[in-house]
């Protein structure tokens, strides 16, 4: 085989891609060798602690810091009128602005001058010599406040509730529509209607949130640890503070979770770096778990009236929405992209021949929302497959038969109705949902879980199922960077734009290069989240790191292979045409005694080589990979629940999430994947909100009144992947799959409390707490 | 003007390149703001101490740290054993090792496993919670030597002394030699002999050595402070670490300063790196003065036997020399690279028609030597004017008409003898050094010196004059890198491969760099010592920073400033030969008002929009300069000095520095240079001598004994600087002036003590100190 022949191009076997790789994360992780935050200690740093907003709406009468600033050991005290110049803390500029061009209006204020929007808003910051005595000085700072009338609701807030911006309460509004959608539900046979709710919850990472700044000294640069996407960070960081880019230098560490709500550019971050810049000291922050709850990213929390016409057979023929989405006090980082997803994904797996949707981003007294894993899907999802419940009991089909006739199959596409998401037109051109779904059911045997839940019932256990259909959008944003050196010693380091937050990419990374290179991933290292390393990156989100990510590495390895064997031409002194690549090394075809391994062409390859003939030193290559637009998994997830009517609990007997992946490259972190996931989308189902009084006092501050699913709540996740559709739209023919096990678990749970409590439909919201399960239980007359 | 047209292409005029423009470092340095490598202080950090070697050839027969290991608080005790896998400390490979291939066995250990040959050595390495720990646990080693005899005469060594390597004292010899030298010495007029020998004596530096490594927790990297070339360094450490090279990551530290003896890799290093990677902690090492004294590399030491062959016109016919080299104990670094250029050297800026030079490079029972500011030629210059003397008056003829008849000129360029220097033909191609030397005696009115010395010396004083040429060489080193960045702010960022050593190559570079952009210099921002930043580069040595790197950073300059246009191009719509750069804007010809600022650019090709279509993002572009071969400034120093024959004392009353520039990029930091230069020769003419006891114990460990010229001995420096000639073998016109102001001035000051003397040639060696200068007027006759 010769390289020149492009069929064999392919230099060696790939071993590594779609096996089930251990996780190279973990043998660090687990052994205490990961470096949070926390773990960042800077000689000299000093500690800033956040005073924060203790009522939901108000004018700031004055703020007396003078007691905090005479402490000893107090170095700084920033209230509003300190940071001025510095702004709100802008949003990133994804379009929206010239959709919405008073956007920026509605950004958080770095610290607020004037008035305050919600309890945990940031009110000033005091950098003291130790985390204890900024914590007590931060308590002599006296904030008056003159309260004024809070806004909770979301329809409320644009229906006659208190104006909380100048500009009003709805900073963003999303009309999508397609198909004769007036035409269809005067003409349909039956037409359903229900209001939706999903509650707020959030993500809650086990490292909360925090920044350590350093500045350097003499030169008026900051080193900066604890960001997660480090490129949005230093974007927005350094036109606040109005610095050079380069300037601002983001460093590496682990991340103990993200999950979209972790890894925004936070008011606090602006106040480390502000204050070490000012101070010429290090500072850090690190936010206790009370913090966290009211300032964290909240998510979810919309409002659906929702309506679909149907023929008489069951088919859908128009689905009609209006969605309130609750933003909280002010807009925040991607904002709204949520909104422009949620209107835009509600329509799911189905062939739907006419839609409209009319979403309401509303501004409330409450925290600010971003996007949360499977952001807008999980709520859309929930919202049509009760519908989709509701019409089967209304038109009397079964749940499942309703769905089958209504997916997308193969002869829909491509499949592009005409609806917008998120800047690109929606198109689903690769997969069958009417052959996963069937290829579903028989792999978790569902009838059989019928079957069970039906005897269960007649031995009066109050068990049922529930289903919900899912399609998830992956991969969004345009492009991905990444760099790949092979070193004289053999070693592969691999750089990428990514974040490691926690799903793998370090792993799957080295499994696409290892195949590439023809090496063992053991000798790969994946480094991110060091702007010095890596210049220009996006970042992981949206499920997009290993197809943007992985592409990117994949490309920069094959563009350091075709260094290796031009470089091996020359060292060798045959032609190129002659060498092939096979295992990590570079041979001569037909003599296999004559190679170069890559880290002997690294190591001959020096400065001084390389230069002398004008060109670059090592084995060393970047690529980008550009994303066309997004790609489309879909799935199903299927529950068995059953209610304890004396107590309100439940157990989940079985947990079944299908999914079609077009490739896995990993199936353990697949499954990892899909298990977080899962455990995720039963927090937002049955236990995870973020409550408020009537004032806006939240109410879940703390693990007592905030649950979080644990490992006894959390059931075996049953896994069934499809690849009969790998995506034609990146090489890899992946699909994103962090948060398709999320997606439709409401929708299912909700579905199977439904079922066990003798199949009337009745709940409407999200997530069912344990009063809920019990109230429903007394309803249903089960106890 | 179109930038189609070639000869506009310079978009705007050179405002900065030339002008004394202050430096940039100091006002960081001054106000205290630097951060040297004892500034760096890491969370967790231990503190090593080196135990060294008390005599100066020894075997060890015991090395007992029990005492050291229990102490509480001592984290590890290294020996030789320790460290036997590292193997001795790599030599550079710059091609000696194809000469000598058994350079290699001549290199510093680590630690010794079986004896020592110098007087601090290290012997053993304690590792401590601080640094007083570890310096008492240091003493409480025990080394048991059994001594040897010693050697530390360099002429000795090579001729009946103990042989201290298996494979003898001489471990690299170099003969250079061309033309008819049997003949001229047969056929000429005069035959002059002497012989003349150079002290030992090295570069202090205000700020010792230090090395800050932190392991990476988790993965096998380190992050290093202290190297001074961070490229070499890094390489070096890899190899014998046994890591990757992108796992070793150089931090930039300021550097107070390197002139060659500080910037190698010594066993230190390697110690502290050991010790960080094993303990899994940060250890720091800074040595004290004391042990700088006898650790630091030594330098110079040379005796050379010179004859020359001069007809009877004064004409040299021929030179020849025999040099011993005392490089101590050890090969280190770059070596034998001083002996290769001593050797080449000699024959400065004269026309001689044939030379042979034999030179032993010799191990003896002193400290390693590495390059030290003009290295070579310091000591070569010395020997051949002190032959010019010595001719001028064995011949009769005035030494300035000597020299004036022997220098070449215009007539003789291209001047290519034969010689090879550093693995480079000597080659001189620009330039008259006797046009420059009448310009310099005019300029310094040297007529008047010695007649104002002769009326001194008629009212019983004792003043005279001194003359030296010098030719130097710089700019040696293949290549350097250089990145230049323009943010979206309109800040530059320009990256370099070369070291900020004290010399101003900030300073140099914004210079550059502004003039091609035509920004302010006050906007750029130059880093270096970051190998992240940095992936590759040289550094700065051999007067080669701003010839390359200037010449790397202006190529990435004019590149960045081509993407400027062509992105404008597309921004604005316009073709790019409709455009011109002008003053940081690239505007269209014609139409001042249509512009868009280097700002603006940079600005709106973000990462989204450049990406998009395929573009990198940012005015960002990196080059490599390469140059082809040295380059030879060359100049006359003058010095009066006056003796006061009562003490031995002295005044230098007048000093003077020419040197033909090729292109001056900052008169101020050449100044600069130059004065530096002077005082570090006027050290080693007068002051400065490591001098040892018959044992080989070290005589000069403190200021006390090591005398160093301050500032009420430096003179006032007048300088004459030509810019007649500049090389054509770089862009910049620019001959390297790091070093010129030394060479000459061990002759000159010889011969001003001659001249004071009466006339007599006395003066065989430097320094001379002022029991020597006692000494030598009683001889004169003159007390």
């Amino acid at each position: 085989m010769s390289l020149s022949n492009t069929s064999s191009m392919d230099p060696q076997p790939r071993r590594h891609v779609g096996a089930r790789t251990p996780r190279r994360e973990d043998s660090r992780l687990l052994r205490g060798q990961g470096a949070f935050v926390d773990d960042i200690d800077i000689t000299g740093q000093l500690f800033m602690r956040v005073v924060r907003a203790s009522v939901a709406h108000a004018r700031i009468t004055s703020i007396d810091a003078s007691a905090a600033r005479i402490l000893p050991g107090v170095h700084l005290v920033l209230t509003g009128e300190d940071v001025r110049e510095l702004g709100p803390v802008r949003l990133e500029e994804l379009g929206y602005h010239d959709l919405f061009p008073h956007l920026e209006e509605y950004s958080h204020p770095v610290l607020p001058t004037d008035r305050v929007l919600y309890v945990g808003q940031p009110v000033a910051a005091v950098i003291a010599e130790d985390p204890y005595l900024a914590e007590d000085a931060a308590e002599l700072v006296e904030v008056d406040y003159e309260e004024l009338p809070v806004v909770l609701d979301p329809v409320e807030a644009v229906s006659g509730g208190a104006s909380l911006h100048a500009l009003g309460n709805e900073p963003a509004s999303f009309v999508k529509e397609y198909g004769q959608v007036e035409r269809a539900f005067a003409e349909a046979a039956h037409v359903v209607r229900g209001e939706f709710r999903i509650g707020r919850h959030s993500g809650i990472p086990m490292e909360t949130r925090g920044f350590v700044v350093e500045p350097v000294p003499g030169r008026d640069q900051l080193w900066v640890w604890g960001a997660v996407h480090v490129h949005d960070c230093r974007r927005i960081m350094a036109r606040m503070l109005g610095m050079p880019l380069t300037s601002i230098r983001m460093r590496h560490t682990d991340i103990g979770g993200n999950f979209g709500v972790r890894g925004g550019v936070f008011a606090e971050h602006l106040l480390v770096a502000h204050a070490a810049r000012k101070l010429g000291r290090p500072v850090k922050w690190i936010e206790d778990r009370v913090e966290h709850m009211v300032a964290i990213a909240h998510a979810r929390e919309q409002v659906h009236r929702m309506e679909g016409a149907f023929d008489a057979e069951g088919r859908l023929l128009a689905l009609r929405d209006e969605i309130w989405h609750n933003h909280g006090a002010f807009l925040r980082q991607a904002e709204p992209l949520v909104s422009d997803i949620t209107a835009g994904m509600v329509v799911g797996p189905y062939r739907i021949p006419a839609y409209r949707a009319e979403l309401h981003a509303v501004i409330t007294n409450k925290t600010p929302l971003a996007a949360y894993r499977a952001p807008g899907r999980y709520e859309g999802t929930f919202a049509r497959e009760r519908l989709f419940d509701l019409a089967a009991q209304e038109i009397g089909i079964d749940p499942v038969e309703l769905r089958l006739r209504n997916v997308l199959t193969a002869s829909d596409l491509p499949w592009e109705p005409g609806l917008e998401i998120a800047f690109e037109p929606y198109l689903f051109n690769s997969g069958d949902v009417l052959d996963h779904m069937r290829k579903a059911l028989d792999a978790a045997d569902y009838g059989a879980w019928r079957e069970e839940a039906r005897r269960l019932r007649e031995e009066g256990r109050i068990v049922g199922n529930g289903i919900g259909l899912l399609m998830d959008k992956a991969g969004l944003g345009l492009y991905e960077t990444a760099d790949v050196e092979v070193d004289g010693t053999g070693r592969v380091r691999v750089l990428t734009g990514a974040s490691s937050v926690g799903q793998g990419i370090e792993t799957v990374l080295a499994q696409i290069v290892a195949d590439e290179l023809g090496v063992d991933p053991q000798d790969i290292d994946v480094m991110h989240g060091d702007t010095d390393l890596v210049p220009d990156g996006v970042g992981s989100w949206s499920s997009r790191s290993t197809v943007l990510a992985g592409g990117a590495a994949r490309a920069a390895a094959q563009k350091a292979l075709a260094k290796a064997v031009r470089v091996a031409g020359r060292l060798l002194e045959v032609d190129t045409t002659e060498l092939q690549a096979t295992s990590g090394r570079i041979e001569v075809v037909g003599k296999p005694d004559q190679y170069l391994t890559l880290a002997q062409i690294a190591e001959r390859w020096d400065g001084w080589s390389a230069r002398a003939v004008g060109d670059e030193p090592g084995l060393h290559a970047s690529a980008v990979y550009l994303d066309e637009h997004m790609n489309y998994p879909y799935g199903i997830t299927l529950v068995q629940l059953e209610i304890d009517p004396t107590t309100g609990g439940h157990t989940i007997r079985r947990f079944f999430v299908s999914t079609e992946a077009g490739k896995m490259i990993n199936p353990l972190t697949t499954e990892g994947q899909i298990i977080g996931a899962a455990a995720q989308g039963i927090g937002g189902a049955l236990f995870e909100e973020f409550q408020y009084d009537e004032q806006g006092q939240p109410l879940s501050t703390s693990f007592m009144d905030y649950l979080l699913p644990g490992a006894g709540e959390v059931p075996s996740v049953q896994f069934f992947v499809t690849e009969d559709a790998p995506t034609p739209d990146n090489p890899l023919g992946a699909k994103g799959l962090g948060e398709v096990g999320l997606i439709a678990v409401g929708a299912a749970v909700a579905g199977a409390i439904d079922d066990a409590l003798g199949g009337e439909f009745r709940v409407r919201r999200i997530p069912v707490h344990p009063q809920d399960l019990f109230e429903l239980s007394r309803e249903a007359g089960e106890r």
